[in-house]
């Protein structure tokens, strides 16, 4: 499972309070904790800072975390001057966060992948906005998948993300996400899936339970990354617990190691 | 989803004990415990006491049971003659846990399934023994509800458990359980599914982990009812969460109310 830490952005207060005074110390030790806890990217987001600040900010995030961890970044920007900025500071294979079907973002977006040979989460989105419902994830699924081909990306570097939205706002957001991510692996098994996670559980109470059992629920329908914050133990936990009770983990080997390690919480 | 607490077990030695010295107040707590963190069933095991004793040892643990919780009992036993004595003092519609499609067993159990209107847990176990895989579990699964169809049961009152066994003797065993489930539930739409989840992390590390993963898988599959530990409160968390997730929980009103009252845990 590819894990995508998600602490580094901006809509948290503290963490746009540390990009604004370009104080190293917060974003330096975010980063090292969820390289720690088992993430293989280290996202990257720094857009609450305000247009004009944000390509100059971003890069100095994705800076300080390579510097920090050597971990390559998922590039979280809607601003592809940003985005740009961000990729020509980076070491390594970077993940740009993310591309769309919006015509004026895919074409600012794509010479950029190219010429880094970036991986890119591809969300199902396009001109006429946010899917709605299983069919509609589909067919913004597909439209961004075939420009993308169309483009030249590899499909081994493409995450097609069928969009997590909340269920507190329309109650069939969960299903419709994970069956259009198994959908989705079908039409398109050579490239990954992957998902924001934390987005499932916007405005309702004890967030972290909905998060870990969309996790696990999102793992059975064969999600290969996620987005989310690998240092909550209890989720990291029962990750380790539903790849081996999937079959994917050799011996459970995986899991009794993660167990041995202290990694495997009670 | 239906909830069968699985903690009054002669397998644990405290519970033995008790059972063995007729000593109530432990069976009765350990009920009341169960009942109050949502369990709609209680099991009922006295086996390990012995053959000879276990007929009237099970009967007096499951009138305890009812005195204190008012609730319905699973009867668990391999011992026809004990789940006849535990049906005679049973209020209320119990659960026989479990039946099979040996001839032996499943003809001495009938005539007191009918007798006493009970529902029953059907496991896909014949003549062969356990199942290994998808397609033994299919054919066994097959084999007993048409016995059990056959003999006159409703299939409402039927509770299919394609068998639990321990991801750490075959790494297939979670996956074969999951998608038995699936097709089971294809195959017979008016009978319920139900599965007894703590077996599938027998012989590995931090058990509980391994069920609260499985529990989430098993409700993405469908599974309507489960014999757990319904005290482990991360358990019951998940499964609140699952159930809002999958859009089963109408506005989410029952994760929501459960978080008020301190049952999600975080």
């Amino acid at each position: 499972m590819v894990i995508v830490g998600e602490r580094i952005n901006s809509t948290r207060k503290d963490v746009l309070k540390a990009i604004r005074e370009r104080d190293g110390s917060l974003i330096m030790d975010e980063a090292r904790r969820q390289r720690e806890a088992g993430a293989d990217y280290i996202d990257c987001n720094a857009a609450a800072v305000g247009i004009s600040e944000e390509p100059e900010a971003l890069a100095w995030v994705v800076e300080l975390v390579q510097e920090a961890t050597g971990a390559p970044c998922a590039i979280g920007s809607p601003n592809p001057e940003a985005i740009r900025r961000a990729l020509e500071v980076h070491s390594g294979q970077a993940m740009v966060n993310s591309i769309t079907a919006e015509k004026s973002r895919f074409e600012a977006l794509i010479p950029l992948i190219l010429e880094h040979k970036a991986k890119v989460i591809a969300l199902c989105i396009d001109e006429s906005g946010m899917p709605s419902g299983l069919e509609d994830r589909l067919e913004k699924g597909r439209k961004v998948m075939d420009m993308l081909l169309d483009a030249g990306i590899p499909p081994s570097d493409i995450y097609i993300d069928p969009l997590v939205l909340p269920i507190s706002i329309d109650q069939g957001n969960g299903i419709s996400f994970l069956k259009a991510l198994a959908k989705l692996k079908e039409l398109y098994p050579d490239a990954n899936t992957i998902g924001g996670i934390s987005n499932v559980s916007f405005g309702l109470p004890a967030r972290r339970v909905l998060n870990r059992a969309f996790v696990v629920l999102a793992i059975g329908m064969g999600i290969d990354a996620l987005i989310v914050d690998p240092t909550d133990g209890e989720l990291m936990s029962l990750i380790f617990a539903t790849e081996a009770l999937l079959g994917r983990d050799e011996f459970c080997m995986g899991y009794i190691s993660a167990a041995r390690e202290g990694r495997v919480r009670i």
